[in-house]
């Protein structure tokens, strides 16, 4: 057997996220309901008339987009690569391409085997719209004062428990994560919040930047967020982000 | 009567460019005929209930996008200037914004006032399409020498008869063009071309590029784009790229 690992792109708009949330998502049978993996997984079998499983460096949500997402296989198929990643950008739905395909060594697992992740969040701050990039942008129109949400982030760095910036539903036992670099910057009208970290907890990134906006906009100060931390308390924080804003940048092995 | 200056962003993808080009364009009728300067004076008629002509900074071609395009009109209105950047953005299509509406003292003309105006060229250099920006590059999928494209860049900076980098149909009296900057810039697998010059010929930058990708893939030598361009003939240059991956950037005044 051999273990293929494919890096992905994918604009995450019309996909239910990369793996179905069964439990914790209520959606309607009429709404698209496939998911990244699904898309995957499907032309892969069919290409190779065999069932596949694929396993990625880790979940995206609904609306999550990824410049560099990472999934690992199974497979005695012996096509060449670069025929294979052919039939799979041929096969696939435009919004996802497939950019690198490569052999790896047999008990590489793409979730286990990442170092770190990073996950880029883009903000709009301006009151117009975008004529372009409405799907990859939340739009804040009140002016953010980025000094604040610099300062603010900061607090973030470093080895932490982040329970209170976990979705309230999910439990998992262990919430302590270390982010290794979180920016705020900004870019004309854009506000750019790079996050790296070791893993990140469901919807993580989302609740930070939610929690960063909260002081963008005054409405709390920087030093908020130690307290916001300390609570181990997700209704201390602020809103969750749109996912559409959200993008995995880049996963380290 | 008051002179307004827009700054308008729009996606040119749905549109025959910014002027309908009677003469050079054979649309079909069921094509969608419609230009971005007609969807603006349209609306602005609507809301000021008075016949509006707009002067833009320069044309841009069908399915050429602007980030930073400026128009300006007379009006007798007396709208406050943010109610009508309102009503203009809730009455255009989503992908035409106007970022912002000023007063300009009484002869500005965003045409004879330009300076100089900086257009992008942005190419996807890989084998692999794009998920997510299909719509805004042009795909080439042999590697491109950027220190050749560079090298060949260099040569047309300054001023020069850019005859031969003008559309064949068009002929003005004038083709002596100064090209204040031209920059050949690779950001990962994409390449970005940034020229700004005093004045643009008919699809010149378009020409420019698929000149310059001619070098890129190695089919010419850097030092032939100076043949091309004392030739004055446009059949001596590349062919023109194509629109979609051109975005006027930026116009100074």
């Amino acid at each position: 057997m051999k273990n293929i690992l494919l890096k992905i792109e994918y604009d995450g708009t019309d996909y239910q996220g990369w793996q179905r949330q069964r439990s914790r998502e209520h959606t309607s049978a009429s709404k698209r309901g496939s998911t990244v993996q699904e898309a995957i997984e499907g032309v892969l079998e069919k290409i190779l008339q065999d069932t596949i499983h694929i396993i990625a460096s880790g979940r995206t949500d609904a609306g999550v987009h990824a410049h560099a997402q990472y999934a690992n296989f199974k497979t005695a198929t012996t096509i060449p690569l670069t025929r294979l990643k052919a039939a799979l950008n041929s096969l696939l739905p435009a919004d996802i391409r497939v950019t690198t395909v490569k052999y790896v060594e047999k008990y590489f697992h793409a979730r286990y085997a990442a170092k770190s992740k990073v996950y880029r969040y883009t903000i709009l701050n301006r009151t117009t719209g975008t004529a372009f990039y409405h799907k990859y942008i939340f739009q804040v129109r009140n002016k953010l004062d980025v000094a604040a949400m610099k300062q603010a982030a900061a607090i973030l760095r470093g080895t932490h428990d982040f329970k209170s910036f976990q979705a309230a539903l999910k439990k998992p036992k262990e919430t302590v994560r270390s982010v290794k670099r979180i920016s705020v910057k900004k870019d004309n009208s854009r506000i750019i919040i790079d996050i790296e970290a070791n893993g990140f907890l469901y919807n993580m990134v989302r609740i930070i930047v939610g929690t960063l906006i909260e002081v963008g906009l005054g409405k709390r100060p920087p030093a908020w967020v130690r307290q916001v931390l300390l609570a181990e308390d997700r209704r201390k924080a602020g809103p969750t982000a749109p996912a559409k804003g959200l993008c995995l940048l880049k996963v380290r092995y």
